[in-house]
């Protein structure tokens, strides 16, 4: 782990940004994110809630066994000890302790009306509780950082007080305060002016910093002002995830800060920007969150040019109507009226799977037109190399591989019996490969599963290669109606042959088609990648 | 008409907003889009560019007789004359001229480097042009707004030529002169300087106007800045609409200005901000552009809480954790159902729903174990209330509503034939209700579908309600194994009975157990909804 940077970049996603409505991270999920964030560069990755939230313990229990985190440090979350007992006797005190994380954040009042009104106890038991809490874990070897909540709130109603539980914090050994706009209803310039007294009374004794909510649209905004004002230390969860309208877009504020203010603030040896839209993009497919199209710096169409204006002039000079490159944070800049850069990207997408198209532009144009094609039809070959290979060769060599030629197949799950009886999960595939003709009967957890045995059974008997193939993910999005007709279902898969994987994509009317089609392409994508010719 | 007033709410949705991916209005789109814009109560609606847009041209001339327009006038966009001829002889000028609007903005570069690079003209005849253009309009007796293209940045690279070109459309006789950030890459304390020169330079000559993208997420910021140093025209488009990561949400700046700002800004007898909500859902209906759960003031999520340690405070003092009443933005507070929430949130939302349980600790007590295992097992409440209501009413009193019993169900897809050829879907549901056993098959384009229409057969021989019941959505979510174990599939849907709608929640190990629990729940809510007793 490397030793405290000078600007410390907090991430919240895993706590804050689960309190969204939608988000429902499970233990697996935190253990799959974490890692997306350490590559980002943060400094601090806040994991949950341990004691008070049961699968947040369990994610600390896994985290020391399982995740390696090489620039972050993970966060336990919790709040001081309750009014009435001491942190040593207080069991979410202990549980934070348990979690065995080098840095523990603690929520605590600095309002004193939620003293009074919310926990029920008085202004000096407050700062007691701030002070034996933080001090507890100072001394069993924690670094301490204070989220001082409601603080912007707090200190207009009674600065006095809200100042108390600063320095309480401070002097306890509190290595941060972050002032919290817990409720998000905080203007930029008033940010500044409590960050700035704020950042005067501590004189250095803690770092400051800031954790914004967006409910006015300025959290981002808000948190800038106050590291113009002298906070160090800035909170956020990656894609403005969080309760209510959000926390600040941690992705706006680490770009801002690094290229509008050339404030080096994401660890030096990790991805950095240039990484920025792949991980936004593979931190909502974990969230299963629909990414928004129109978010700064890494939505797709953050960089999409449609008037006609400016496209002629982007053809003069991108920068005439760019505020920056986009390959600085890894977005892409996409012409929306103008099929030349669809054929630029599909021709730099073939050179990376191998294929010259430079000399082909009736490949270039046909692929081309298949892909907007497809796409406008539900399909997405973004997260489906596989499947988007495929095309080409089809259009490449003039056809797909034949490996098998299919008959039919079928599915069907039935449940005898009431609430509370399994259903049972059957699927018939039948089709001709290697000369003969296979029929094959899977079973399954559900229809796609038992489908995908019994494709595999068959196909199996030809090609022996293909035991080896295992589908290791498999993600499910119903897309809205696209020509006003029913819904379509489309689905990626992921599968492993043990050494490399690989994804594709099948789009249905329901998911059990939907499932077959990326099925075959990944068997089919399998076997040619392991140079096996269809028998 | 009403005549100017002090601070000008300028609305760019038809035109500005138009430019965003995914938009596409129709003549009719926008012309049922203004009086929306108009109820709202902003003082300006530009509606397009005619001339340069046929579909614009055709939009003024059916403005003229169709558009009744209350408190807002309406704008025609377009650009300054070209270079090397005269404003009475450009076409383009014409056609803004045969718009007849009583407002008409034009679009002048600032930024020296647009006008040498992107018009390949001088300095000098940049600012003949804005001259002349402004002065043929002013002379027609048209108000004249000139938007500054680039001027911040160009301000930055060339302060003294953006300084003449904004004097230069003051002296000719433009009302505002409204400062673009068109690529979107400022910041407030920025802005705030700019705008502080320019409206010292112009002295009163003109208005200073405001206009800003989100490219850095600090859109509605960098408005308020400007408004700060002077500015009293601001532009932006409902909901956040436009290109790239689009203009600055109106909706926003308008509540920060009203709410937090004091300042009356939107039309006094328009419906203003207690219609914000409802019009801006309005909005997205017509632009067919999925609203945004966390977007500020308007958003569903806007002010629905999910955390225990929010909940019982909100219990305490809805003012301790929102920043402000969402009635006054036409909003609702929503608590949400999750593991994250205690006996607080469970409580508040059973009271939402009609349930007292402040007398009933036991069932309290009851439910938050129940609600808290059965997320632990992949089930979600928040988007599910009529699920949760159901397992309320099962603790209260003692058992779920008995409206029939299942036997048992089955779903069946098949298809004959290879890539291409359609499968079909069909599913057989045994259930007994109202005395009698009853066998119904239906069919469907995937085998929920298929199930769907069996189960309402079924139950709708003996409970005729159920044929007003409807699914309207249907969200699949592949989760994670829980326990190390497989996967689970969720299924949230919503149904409608044409005057209400409401949401259930299945899980199982795959998509059709988990969605004949979801749908099984949808009837038995609807039907005590309807106040329809077992039979």
């Amino acid at each position: 782990m490397t030793a405290s940077p000078a600007f410390h970049v907090y991430d919240t996603t895993l706590r804050d940004g689960a309190q969204q409505e939608g988000i429902n991270l499970s233990v697996a999920d935190k253990l799959a994110l974490a890692p997306l964030l350490d590559e980002l560069g943060v400094g601090f990755i806040e994991g949950g809630w341990p004691g008070a939230v049961p699968k947040d313990t369990e994610f600390f229990r896994r985290a020391r066994k399982e995740l390696d985190l090489e620039h972050a440090e993970l966060a336990a979350f919790g709040a001081t000890r309750k009014p009435g007992t001491t942190a040593a006797e207080d069991p979410q005190v202990r549980a934070l302790l348990d979690a065995e994380t080098p840095v523990v954040t603690l929520v605590a009042k600095s309002d004193i009306r939620h003293v009074e009104r919310a926990l029920r106890t008085t202004g000096p038991e407050n700062l007691a509780m701030i002070t034996d809490t933080v001090a507890l874990l100072v001394r069993e070897g924690r670094r301490v950082f204070v989220d001082a909540e409601h603080f912007f709130d707090g200190h207009r109603f009674d600065a006095a007080y809200a100042l108390e539980a600063v320095r309480a914090a401070a002097a306890a050994g509190a290595e941060v305060v972050a002032l919290c706009d817990t409720n998000g209803g905080m203007l930029p310039p008033w940010v500044a002016a409590a960050v700035a007294q704020v950042h005067d009374e501590l004189g250095g004794a803690a770092l400051v910093g800031m954790h914004a909510h967006n409910d006015s649209g300025c959290a981002v905004a808000n948190t800038l002002a106050a590291v113009e004002a002298g906070a160090t230390h800035v909170q956020g969860c990656v894609n403005g995830y969080g309760e209510r309208t959000g926390n600040a877009d941690l992705l706006s504020v680490v770009a801002n800060l690094e290229l509008k203010q050339g404030r080096r603030v994401l660890a030096e040896r990790a991805g950095g920007l240039p990484e920025m839209t792949r991980i936004a993009h593979a931190i909502s497919e974990l969230t299963n969150i629909s990414p928004f199209a129109r978010q700064p710096y890494v939505g797709t169409s953050a960089f999409a040019h449609k008037a006609g204006l400016h496209a002629s002039a982007i053809r003069v000079d991108p920068d005439l109507y760019q505020h920056m490159d986009p390959r600085g944070v890894g977005n892409d800049m996409r012409m929306l009226v103008s099929d030349m850069a669809g054929r630029a990207s599909v021709e730099l997408k073939g050179r990376e799977l191998g294929f010259d198209l430079s000399e082909r532009p009736d490949v270039l144009t046909a692929v081309t037109r298949r892909v907007k094609d497809a796409e406008a039809n539900g399909y997405t070959f973004e997260a489906a190399d596989a499947s988007f290979e495929l095309l080409l060769v089809e259009e490449v060599e003039g056809r797909r591989p034949r490996y098998f030629t299919v008959e039919s197949w079928r599915t069907i799950v039935e449940r005898a019996g009431g609430r509370g009886m399994p259903a049972t999960a059957e699927a018939t595939v039948k089709l001709r490969a290697g000369g003969e003709r296979i029929v094959t009967v899977g079973e399954g957890n559900g229809p796609v599963n038992a489908l995908d045995h019994a494709l595999r059974q068959a196909l199996g008997r030809v090609y022996p290669e293909l035991t080896a193939f295992e589908l290791i993910d498999f993600k499910v999005r119903i897309l809205d109606s696209m020509h006003g007709t029913d819904a379509v279902t489309r689905v990626l898969i992921e599968t492993s042959d043990g050494e490399t994987s690989w994804s594709t994509v099948g789009v249905g009317p329901n998911l059990i088609e939907a499932s077959w089609e990326a099925l075959t392409d990944s068997a089919i994508w399998g076997l040619r990648h392991h140079g096996v010719e269809p028998r």
